[in-house]
Order: structure tokens, then C-alpha cells, then sequence
């Protein structure tokens, strides 16, 4: 049996409802930049030993917690297990992000290719669930994948990238492999969010971390089609309770008005959008999440509290029909001073809550 | 003395004049991926055993217009060469960009920046004059800068970033440290500039790489003001002659009509923005220079062809008062096929020409 939600500030937020302030929480909070977390990695010898563990997953998920009255957690794992599940090979090396073993480059390798079974990712079911317990209803708990378009960068390129030469030169040479390669992303991501919510994830988000270094029309074709086919595919509820779904676009402030269209209830936005404008370009359409620049945190705790507070006065005072979750517009630096996070969390609160008693 | 210009189609788009075609050039279009390039490279021993030498710089400069019909000639140099006559000590490691041997980081290291004396950058300015005698009037020929917050970037950071922590730690703490730098920078790019076209350049364009990397509000105060204070320090005619000034600000879309009113005659823009909106929204106030993805150029002749129809189709029939002149929305790949470049200035020439030929 599991407690009853103490704090749906942020589920009310997603959903544009009224909220008595604005519900933070933070890409990558649960991370490298708590020396907490660094011991239990230790410990787990590896990342993925550490998001394979259910027992360790859960304690770093609720690590940021202990420290900071943040309104949400997000489950500790990776936007790639995904394709690690259809047989990839995904390992981190240190200080180098993520590489698969096998790439997927030609004909034969898209052929290979198929939705994974769903019990290969049973871990992540298993530490949703697992964290959902020992949240005991403190607050809701965020589940995620990577975008369809955003896994096949890393299953073409087999890691990080600074030009993305090769996912762009079979898009460009053969799109029809790129969008066969699209479509079983989708359907993977959309059975893996769904087998997450039936664990217990309270919403879901989905990372086009790399949507942004596409073409205008390419990213309408490559990226945001295959996002809305995985969102049609997503519950919008479980055991009656509504589960709102979340879009992250890093660099897709272009495309805000079809992003707010694909069929996500919640629109992240980077920090280069600013979200008076967003706001009054999505009207009641969706949420808004975001945006304050990571490395505002690496400023003195007086500046992080001026620069969180233009954040929440650029969005305005929340009306009927809005919503703002108040988010980075990316991860949390591992370097960034723990302390600053104290005070980023605060003054969202504090900030927050003077803008709603403001006649 | 200088022989007539034969082919003013870059100069007359600049200016939004009509033209027979639309002109093309492509960003670092004397590179590496041309074996004549490499070879000179070789002869040189070093990047900038090549970039200051007025003899190389002349033979690399003139390179891809012997194998292309190519508008424009660009002077070949790097974006850094101010920093480095700063005296923070400029080098390319092989494969790995640019590196300064001293990093600006803190109030003392700020102290001690001066606008350069342009004796140290007589290299550039002979190879300006240099590369106009040899062009005998074939194309104009651009000259360029890095933008005073691009600058500042690669001065703090030291090199290339991925997350620009040191650049945005001082911009966030210190404020007043980053200002009185960017100041400097854009008193010795407007220099340095204005020296290029008492040389010889023919238009000039700023490099605003790193300015989509900023947030909204960081950007107008950090990176766009400071573009805007060069311009309105660089000449706008020489000999009684226009020079048409160029800014490109690689991410810079959302901020497009901002930088349409910093002072410049064109605005350059990378492949996320759509070509026709961008037009709608400088009506007649700019040109725009644009914007195919580089990595276009790694795909089958005709599917580059496509590419490019699209873009010239994306910014529309050249009207007056209008005025386009095609390019990359960044730099060439070292990869890049030399054979891909044919086919794509030949489409856009004959494309573009259909264009103008339609009721």
C-alpha cells in the first residue's frame, strides 16, 4: 500500500492548476555534485551498476531530498537504457558520457533492430516501484526516457557528439533508414513509459536533449513526429489518477507553438527561451518547465537568488489555466556548490509565494 | 592598383539590390577538406605558420575559387587573432581547435588587457591586400573577426567548451569584471575591423559563434551590445565605396529581431531557423545569409541538390528591398566531399536563377 501524496504541487503545476508556490526540482538532481551520491557510486563499483541496483537507485533517488524540500523526485536512471535493451551495449566511461558498443550505421544494422522485451528493462520497473515506497507520499516521483530522435544520435554516433556527422548523413542519405529507425524508437519509448507509470512513476518525461542541433523541417520530420507518436502512445492516466506528460527540447525555442502541439501537458524549456514570451505563445495550451542557466549556480548564493527570481518574474504571477514548474534549462553541473542549490530552492519557494500574495 | 569588380552579386544582395542569382559562399570554404588546402598546410607546418603568412594566406584564400564559382572570396584567418595579439599566446593543437596559453579568469588577468597595437596584426592586413591583387576583381573579399563575447569565451575558457562553466562563473559573479573585458574586446574588433578595410576587405562579417549559448536577457547584455558597439564603430564605406557588415550568431533565432536592429547590413543565420519566417520578420530592415546544415554535404549529389532547393524555396523569390545570400549555417566540415560543393553551387546558381525567371 502506498501513503497518500503530501505535496502535488508539482502534478498541480503540470496540470495548470493553482498552486500555493512554485514546485522546483532539477534535472540531474540526484548526481555528482552530492558527495552522497559519489560514496554510493563508489560503492556500486559503475553507473550502470548503480541505475541497475534497485536498492542503490532508490537511495540516490531520494538523496536531493534529504537536503533540499525539492516538490519533485525523478527516478535515477539514464535517457539510454532503451537502447541498451535492444542488445547495444551501453557503458560510461569516466568523464567521457555514454558509449554503445555496437553502432547503428547501414541497412543490416537498422534490419536488427526491434523493440526490446519489456522484461530486459525490468530494473528500472523494479527501482520505480521501490522508490515510490520509500518516497511514503513525500512527493511525486518523475519517470523518463530519451526521445526517439535522441536515442538514435547516440545508437548512430555510438556516444556524445559535437556535429552529429554521422546521425545527419544517413538522415540526409537515407531517410527511410532513419525513419524505420524512428518508428521502433517510438514504439519502445512509448512501452517503456507506459510499463513505468504501471509501476508508479506520477509522470513522465521525455529528454530530446539533441532535437535542437536539427534543420528547421528536419526537426518537424525527424524528431517531433516521432515525440508525438510516442505521446499518443502514453497513458494520460493510471488507476484513474491523471499522469501528466512532459517534452524537453534543449534548443527548440524556435518550434515552441508545434512543440506545445505534440500532445505533452508540460513543455521544458531551455534557458535561452524567455518564458514571458513562451508563455504567451503557448496560452493555455500546456505548462511551461524551466530555465534557469546551470551555471548561474557556480555564482554567489545573492546571485543565484537574483537570477531565480528574474526566472519566476519573466513567467508573471501563475493565473487560471497556467503553470510553471521552475527547472534548469539542462543538468546539474558536477561541479556545481551544493550550497548554491540550498539557496536556488528557497528563494523559488520564498520569490514564488510573495509574486501570489501580489495584488 | 586594383583591377574592377566582375561579379558584384555578393556585394548587391548584402545591400539588398537585386541580383541575376542568389551568391554563395560557405564559411571556412579554404579548409581542410580540399587536398590543395592540406597540402599548403603541410608547407606552412602550422595553422598559424599558414594564417600569417601572407604568401599561404594568399594561396589557400584563392583556393576554393579555382574549383568553384564560388561569389565571394573570405580572407583565411581564424576568429582569435585579437586575443592572441593581446598576448595570450594562440595555438592549434592538431584535432583539438584553438588554445591560449594564458586564461583571463580573474580581476588581475582583466587589468592587464589592452586594446592591441595593430602593428602585431600587420600580418592580416598585408595578406588583405595581398589576397585583392590576386583576386584581380574575380569576387569581393570578406574580412572577419570573432564578436567581443566569442572572444571572451575561448579567453576564459581557455580553448572550446561544452558548457561554457568558466565564461558564464565569471559573466554570473562578476559581472562588472566581464563587462569592462567585452569592452576592450569590442574596441580592438572594431579596430581591427575598420584596419581590414582600410586593406583592402570588402565587407566584413562578425563571428558571434558562441552567443546562442547564452540566456535570454545574458545575451542582449553580454554578447548582442557589444556586437552592436563594434558595428557602430566599423566604417560603412570606404573610398567612397559601401562595406556591407555581416552578423552571425550561430543559435541566435529567437533573437532575431534584436540582431536585425544591432547596425548590421546582413544577418547570418544557422539551419534551425525557417528562412521564410526570418524574412517575414526583418522585412526590409537586413539581408539574411543562410543556412544550410554542413552536413547536408555528406549526402548523394542529389539529395544535396534537394537541400539546397529547399532553403532557396524556404526564403522565396527575391523581392526589392529584400536580399539573400546563400551559405552554411556554420562551418564546412573537414570531411565534407569536395564533389558535394559542385553540385551544390551549381544548383544553387541555377535554381536560384529559375527562381527569379518564374511569374
Amino acid at each position: 500500500m502506498l501513503a497518500p501524496l503530501q505535496n502535488d504541487n508539482f502534478l498541480r503545476a503540470c496540470l495548470r492548476q493553482p498552486t500555493d508556490h512554485t514546485p522546483i526540482w532539477l534535472m540531474r538532481q540526484a548526481g555528482r555534485y552530492l558527495p552522497e551520491y559519489r560514496a554510493t557510486r563508489e560503492k556500486a563499483g559503475s553507473f550502470m551498476g548503480l541505475a541497475t541496483n534497485r536498492d542503490y537507485a532508490t537511495e540516490v533517488t531520494l538523496q536531493p531530498l534529504e537536503r533540499y524540500p525539492l516538490d519533485a523526485a525523478i527516478l535515477f536512471s539514464d535517457i539510454l537504457t532503451v537502447p541498451d535493451a535492444m542488445g547495444l551495449g551501453l557503458t560510461f566511461q569516466q568523464g567521457e558520457g555514454p558509449k554503445f558498443a555496437k553502432v547503428v550505421r547501414d541497412e543490416a544494422a537498422v534490419a536488427a533492430l526491434e523493440v526490446p522485451d519489456m522484461d530486459k528493462l525490468r530494473y528500472v520497473f523494479d527501482a520505480v516501484t521501490s522508490i515510490r515506497h520509500a518516497l511514503k507520499g513525500r512527493v511525486p516521483l518523475i519517470g523518463f526516457s530519451g526521445s526517439p530522435w535522441t536515442l538514435a544520435c547516440y545508437m548512430v554516433e555510438g556516444g556524445g557528439s559535437d556535429d552529429y556527422r554521422q546521425v545527419k548523413s544517413l538522415m540526409y542519405a537515407r531517410p527511410d533508414l532513419m525513419h524505420r529507425m524512428l518508428d521502433i524508437n517510438a514504439r519502445s519509448v512509448a512501452a517503456y513509459l507506459n510499463a513505468q507509470i504501471e509501476a508508479g512513476a506520477q509522470a513522465v518525461m521525455l529528454f530530446d536533449s539533441w532535437g535542437g542541433v536539427l534543420a528547421d523541417g528536419a526537426f518537424q520530420a525527424f524528431s517531433l513526429a516521432y515525440s508525438r507518436q510516442v505521446l499518443s502512445q502514453v497513458k494520460t492516466e493510471h488507476d484513474g489518477v491523471r499522469i501528466p506528460r512532459i517534452l524537453f527540447t534543449k534548443g527548440g525555442g524556435l518550434w515552441l507553438d508545434e512543440i506545445a502541439d505534440a500532445g505533452a501537458d508540460v513543455v521544458g524549456l531551455d534557458w535561452t527561451m524567455n518564458l514571458g514570451k513562451a508563455r504567451e505563445r503557448v496560452g493555455h495550451r500546456v505548462a511551461l518547465q524551466g530555465n534557469l542557466d546551470p551555471n548561474v549556480l557556480f555564482a554567489p548564493p545573492e546571485n543565484v537568488r537574483a537570477e531565480a527570481r528574474k526566472v519566476l518574474d519573466s513567467f508573471g504571477k501563475p493565473t487560471p489555466g497556467s503553470g510553471h514548474i521552475f527547472n534548469l534549462g539542462h543538468g546539474i553541473s558536477q561541479f556545481t556548490p551544493p550550497e548554491s542549490v540550498t539557496a536556488l530552492v528557497d528563494e523559488v519557494h520564498s520569490h514564488s509565494r510573495r509574486l501570489r500574495a501580489m495584488l
